[in-house]
């Protein structure tokens, strides 16, 4: 790859964003407009050493590289992963990874001559939201990811809020109830617990054991059980799922409710898997938060979907971060 | 008063700060390293136009500012005043004041010839311990105002977070419980039902209904009780008084780890005139949030009383708004 300094005059900067997940790591050349200009993907294999992963991540990158011709340099890279600190450069016991500690930006320097970054997901998330997505323009605003679990990334004047040790922002380990369901934490009642793809299917369970409410889902075992599914079933009209969902959206917008009233967000933008079943998650989301949201604060702040293509979205924040980092 | 042009290179700098409170405001001139120079008090008499209002202020600093001796030269003035907005200079529906609107800016312009600015009560004491306080060399750090109410202001990167209307910060209306104690908000269930003197007067009289512990405050009737009375019931070691405490230091602990995991602040600092209640508030608080808070911010976050003197620490918190706005 063309570093900066050689050929970043005559060709077009990109920054190389990774998504580095339990399972795969996604990476892609991100342009200062939001462009994914080429992306891959590889197993992350946690389970050998941090450092070979780099020297696969650097030999991917390379080749991906070599199919944009020329034309570009690379002056940054921008990495998204679990449990990753802004302040410190690292990775630390992140949950569904076999490292117990890396020192990223250590390992980058030994392997990419440009400026890097690490930041947790849901972070890269809202930065992407911010630069090339639906917070575009906006100094105020919340990003809610929406996976298997509930991450979160808060801009408040402008700026990531990172906080002081570097781990801010993890509004899915709020608590909605303090004698609630036992959280994959190790707390009870955590947001997260009831707000999530895990948390819509324990909801589920929930009321199959509570209601005598008919259901297609009674049919399915918990482990089976997908947030997918879940959406399915509520498409066609079955009560239960519905119920879920709305269980779901009023809980979330309860909580969100708290998050304005730290934080006055402009807008809260709901990115994830989960944000895909639309209406069914953003109708109750929506009416809960402005029922419980402090007056002063009714019927200002947007509960909007992001606008970032999925596929991509975790590349694209990746790639924001370092943008933002060069550009300070 | 000179104003900085005049004599701002042979003078020493001071602010004029003004707490502007529902019976009364007062008003002291503050140097840079926080020292309250002098200070007074005059009658806020909100039943007046705004505009006699701060005509009186004018001639009050005037007097106040005779007294200094010369040596010193007005820079700037700033402003604590109820439902304040920073952002629009104007004060909007004050809850105990008379003024529906007030422009706070457009006022001072006609009158002092100095920049100025303007905030909410509880944010101007964050500014204040930041400057001058509890939390000097802090980044990221929540200050709580246990008065009357809950007050709040959050710093996040080292700025006040304002949000996207200019209110962020109230964390006394965040929800603890849907279903309950109805709130001066017109909400139900808000942190500032418990957690305030009238919280704590309010958890007196729920456990003089629920529970047959003998206490003192048996004889009291709600309008009589006040704060003050249950902390000398609790220092003289009244059951019922010591678990009310124990109740809002709880309460507030389980919320305040809602703060933490959206912000990670490196301190929380409580004040006003509750936080004099010492250990009664402060062991439980902290017990709580210990208890409730996400793992990752387990023994990180210091629960630590005001360091500014309460008499002042609203004039010096107006004070350091406007030293921070001259700063900038």
């Amino acid at each position: 790859m063309r570093s900066k300094n050689k050929r970043a005059e005559t060709s077009r900067a990109v920054v190389l964003g990774v998504d580095i997940g339990g399972t795969n790591t996604k990476l892609g050349f991100v342009d200062r407009k939001g462009r994914c200009l080429s992306s891959s993907s590889m197993p992350t294999d946690s389970q050998q050493p941090a450092g070979r992963f780099f020297k696969r991540l650097r030999k991917n990158a390379d080749d991906l590289f070599r199919g944009l011709n020329g034309k570009y340099a690379l002056t940054g890279v921008g990495i998204g992963a679990p449990n990753a600190n802004y302040r410190k450069g690292t990775i630390e016991h992140p949950p569904n990874l076999g490292w117990e500690f890396v020192d990223v930006r250590a390992e980058l320097r030994k392997l990419f001559n440009v400026p890097s970054a690490v930041t947790n997901d849901a972070n890269a998330a809202a930065l992407g939201e911010g630069l090339f997505g639906a917070a575009r323009g906006m100094r105020d605003f919340i990003v809610i990811t929406l996976g298997t679990g509930l991450g979160s990334g808060i801009v408040a004047n402008g700026e990531l809020v990172y906080g002081a040790d570097g781990f801010a922002g993890e509004i899915g380990h709020t608590t909605v109830d303090p004698n609630g369901r036992v959280c994959g934490c190790g707390r009870r009642g955590c947001l997260e617990a009831y707000c999530s793809a895990t948390g819509l299917c324990r909801t589920v369970q929930e009321f199959i054991c509570n209601t005598m409410e008919p259901s297609e889902l009674r049919k399915v075992s918990y482990e089976d059980l997908t947030a997918q599914m879940v959406s399915e079933a509520a498409m066609r009209g079955d009560g239960l799922a519905l119920q879920a969902f709305k269980s779901c959206g009023r809980t979330l917008g309860l909580k969100l409710a708290d998050s304005v009233a730290h934080l006055s967000p402009e807008a809260i933008i709901i990115s994830g898997g989960m944000a895909s079943a639309g209406e069914l998650i953003f109708e109750p989301t929506r009416s809960s938060l402005e029922e419980h949201v402090f007056p002063i604060f009714r019927n200002k702040v947007r509960i909007i979907p992001s606008q970032l293509t999925e596929s991509n979205a975790a590349v694209l924040g990746a790639g924001a971060l370092i943008w933002n980092v060069m550009e300070k």
